[in-house]
């Protein structure tokens, strides 16, 4: 599959996924994961209201099927049904006729944006409300209005998927996605469809790392799986919390809260060898579920990676988010970095020079031109001489294809053949 | 008391401390510490002439009541009682008449500062000599001179104040000046006037640390010091030398001998943040008694705060260092500096986080905004997140503040409040 | 003797060692040690074919007496007597006629420098060739030719010279330079000759360490210098590998592997202190016998001063590297650097102050200006300060010189004055 078709089917997924009201829990999560699965066979955990997960407990499961406000001519000037936007999610159910002033503290528009709707969410504070254009406010009488919020909010269950590709190693690489927003496209349909695809791409391998692809609710969700999951969060060596995967903007890679782990050091090697533009800035414990991830506790080598990063877009929150604002292309080149990133994570390894006084003698292994004296020695050769030089059991072909400047792929290479010959084992 | 009035206070003590001829033994040193006495209770320490304290022998004790060169008219040419810079200090006695020539061998003149009086001292070895301008030498005939210098120096004592601010644990902070030099304002009676201040200050508060002022001759005054307090050195956690403390020149910190110690830290901390013009420089064994508080063997976390460094500028020991030099204002300054400073170090703590895996749920302990979504988060709750997530007990508020970019009152205000719901504890 | 007197005697060892055909084996490399032994005595070792030296063995013995290419009228075309590079180092012998066509595979150019005969060598690779300018091969018609090349490949010994300057202490520190390459004046010519002249200056001293100079075939001479040495390698403190030496470059430095050991450090701070335009730059495992004396099992602290370095010049492995390609200027140049580095090796050492309580009265010893108050404080005192403060038993004397910016002897004065004194010992 071309990179150009990967971009076409990450923007189908995104435009199918986009109208569906997603929470943190509740039938738009569930429909979200229905159609995830169709690429990917995902496991659904179910997990009861009230269930103690870490310093949280799972809440009531809230459903949506209807929510407007309508004036007196019965028409609806706010409506569910045109943007799920349109109503704070997680709000209690509620049938009332009352004045714009009675309503108005239930309002929230942005000001700033006149023309845009905003996202607001209430989960742990029992309320209600309507996210508006402060364009349509400017417009509305006194009232009254007929507000109707169809909603339910009852002990039920939060959900998540998972989809493992397994590896010849338990060691896990966790790539995770937070699927509770609703209709916003960047944030994060995009990180969504970049997460499937390369499940998938990955499937079609026979991976070192075994790879675990989170599709969870943000906060509450990564939260709950760390506390059903403690046992395996040793066996996670590096991870990714994908996010904002589409916008035009440069890929922002924010450090796990390690700073220099493996994957830090590859995620920052694969940006700056491909010549992309990007930015690389640190940890801060802000942003999407790396939050959780790097909480001091679990302090897991989990980075994030973003285009334009968390809240630094205009159209961050808003019905501006549609799927317009993300791009096929955009999202194919994020894919690509995930994947690049992979190739250096499968095949970076610390080996040992078993031959490690003096230099071994390549030629006669049939590994070094056999004709002396000339000055354009080749990249192949080169990448011999450093792997050799550095594998002491204490630098990784990253840190030799840094120190060489070389490419990682050449110093792989080459560290494959000294193996083959004989010379360097593998260490860790 | 406002900024102001403490800089005319300051300025005040400056101008009545100028016309003593201090040294580093004598009724000088006892007068001044008398005067300083009236601010804060000093105690004082007299130490015999001959006493043993570290490498050195406490000297014997040098008092002058007059001196003069006069010309055949009997017109006094140099006087004593114009400038005690005219006489070289710890000058024995001397009653003679002699040439011009006879006596040039015991002038001190600055060539390229002509109008100026030089500052020279000879303690350990025994000499007299005179100080004046060059203009004056320029003046003066083949003589004869009837010359006399009214001096003794017999066994007696050296002299030192202290006074200690009594904190709520023994670790002291150390902040110590100079009172050896005579009539010099920038060096050091502004360094005595800013300390005397401080001191006060600090006495109205109740303080976490034990705060300890030493008002002692140079070197000799500071080896004194510490060989008599060998067991307290151990109590001293951080450290401040004052001097040059009233000049128009910007901030100087020069840092400990551990360079990276939590004084330096902090004056960087607060001198960066402040928008305060400043030089940070790293520590060298000259200048002042930071010299002895971080000889190898003690190794104190002691910096040293001035404005214009030792020796950086064309007044210093001249008698151009007078009263008009030094300025209310630059000692409010220097005074404001210290007193942030010690709000900084009184507050700075290691916490644990007593829940770190995850986000412990801030809501539903009132310490979270309940509205979601919104982009402008505000400045506590990014705080409180920060000390959560950096609170493992490797990490002061002061890394948090300088990692976070957030104000070091708005982390430690932040810790408070988790502390408060029992989410951190104080941990060293 | 002067500085124009080494350049010119070393320049003269060149032109005199430059005609002589050497290679890896062969009486080239006993003729060439043979006149350096007229300067230093040389040890010379004779190593048996076939003998096991590391991963490698060591090979017959190449000698050459005649070779060319005769066209029908009988005319040398290419010439060895002409040039040694005109034969492809380690051929084996031939005597053939054949046409230009048969020929062409053996025949090597530099179509890019058409006036330039071309350096090439085929050591463990069994076969035979000529180097000639692409002008000459322009002009030669189809054939046939007479092709003759005189040589025996054949048991015998590698052959290498040492020259041991003893000090007070067996650590050594090792000066190598490689002599297998014929007709080539600054890869290595310049080299030897730089190497030969500072041996002879050492020899006039007492020195502090163990000099070992080593003349050795590159590669498999070191390689062999390390498999019987097994045990002295450990006394290898300090280590140049020298070539390159004599071009009109700035002077380059190649790091240890090590990448901060004291010989880094100290040519680091003797090129920058210099005022000399240099280069420094990290290691790679490729150049000379450093590769092999920085192999990751020895490790050696031994870095490679060239001035262009290694391929660096198109002059390089070509018949342009003749004796008009150096000069006697830089060749003095290169020598008083190494000269330089080793006036600070010899005197750099750790010591420790045995009065580190404060600072110890340097008056009363005669070590310090009596006359307190002025600012004008000198290179002597500042330095024995300095050496005082830091000597904790962690700071060499070339850490205090970096870190004082005192030049270094000021700073190795000031600690023999100390310890005349008695204030401090020699630690290590």
């Amino acid at each position: 599959m071309t990179v150009e078709a990967d971009g076409r089917e990450m923007h189908a997924l995104v435009k199918r996924l986009y109208p569906i009201c997603r929470s943190i829990t509740g039938d738009g999560v569930r429909r979200t994961l229905d159609i995830v699965g169709e690429s990917v066979p995902l496991e659904i955990s179910e997990v009861p209201t009230g269930t103690e997960v870490l310093d949280w407990t799972v809440p009531r499961e809230w459903n949506i099927r209807d929510a407007y406000i309508k004036d007196a001519s019965g028409a609806r000037v706010v409506d569910f049904a045109e943007s799920n936007l349109h109503v704070v999610g997680y709000s209690v159910p509620v049938s009332a006729t009352m004045t714009l002033d009675e309503l108005r503290e239930h309002l929230h528009t942005l000001p700033g944006q006149p023309g845009l709707i905003p996202y607001r969410t209430s989960y742990y504070a029992e309320t209600w409300g309507f996210c508006l254009r402060e364009n349509t406010l400017a417009t509305l009488g006194d009232g009254p209005y007929e507000v109707l919020i169809d909603s339910t909010l009852a002990d039920g269950h939060l959900t998540y998927g998972e989809y493992v590709v397994p590896g010849r190693v338990a060691d896990e690489v966790l790539v995770s996605c937070h699927v509770c927003h609703p209709s916003l496209a960047n944030d994060n349909l995009a990180g969504i469809a970049v997460a499937t695809r390369l499940a998938r791409r990955l499937a079609e391998t026979a991976p070192w790392y075994t790879y675990r692809f989170l599709f969870t609710p943000g906060t509450i969700g990564a939260i709950t799986w760390l506390a059903r999951n403690r046992e395996r969060v040793e066996q996670v060596k590096h991870g990714l919390v994908l996010a904002c995967a589409g916008d035009s903007g440069v890929l922002t890679y924010k450090r796990s809260r390690q700073g220099n782990a493996e994957i830090d050091r590859v995620v920052r090697y694969v940006l700056r060898t491909s010549g992309r533009d990007h930015e690389i800035v640190d940890f801060s414990p802000y942003g999407y579920d790396e939050r959780q991830f790097c909480s001091p506790g679990f302090n897991l080598p989990v980075g994030s990676l973003t285009r334009t990063p968390y809240a630094g877009y205009p159209e961050y929150h808003t019905s501006a988010d549609d799927p317009d604002f993300v791009s096929p292309e955009a999202m194919a080149d994020t894919l690509e970095t995930c994947w690049e990133v992979t190739r250096v994570l499968e095949r970076n390894r610390h080996y040992l020079n078993l031959s490690p006084y003096g230099e071994p003698q390549l030629g006669r292994r049939g590994l070094y031109g056999s004709l002396g004296g000339r000055s354009d020695t080749r990249q192949t050769q080169m990448a011999m001489l450093w792997v050799l030089n550095l594998s002491d059991g204490e630098h990784s072909l990253l840190d030799i294809a840094e120190r060489s400047h070389l490419p990682f792929a050449a110093v792989a290479d080459a560290a494959q053949a000294l193996r083959g010959a004989g010379l360097v084992k593998e260490w860790r």
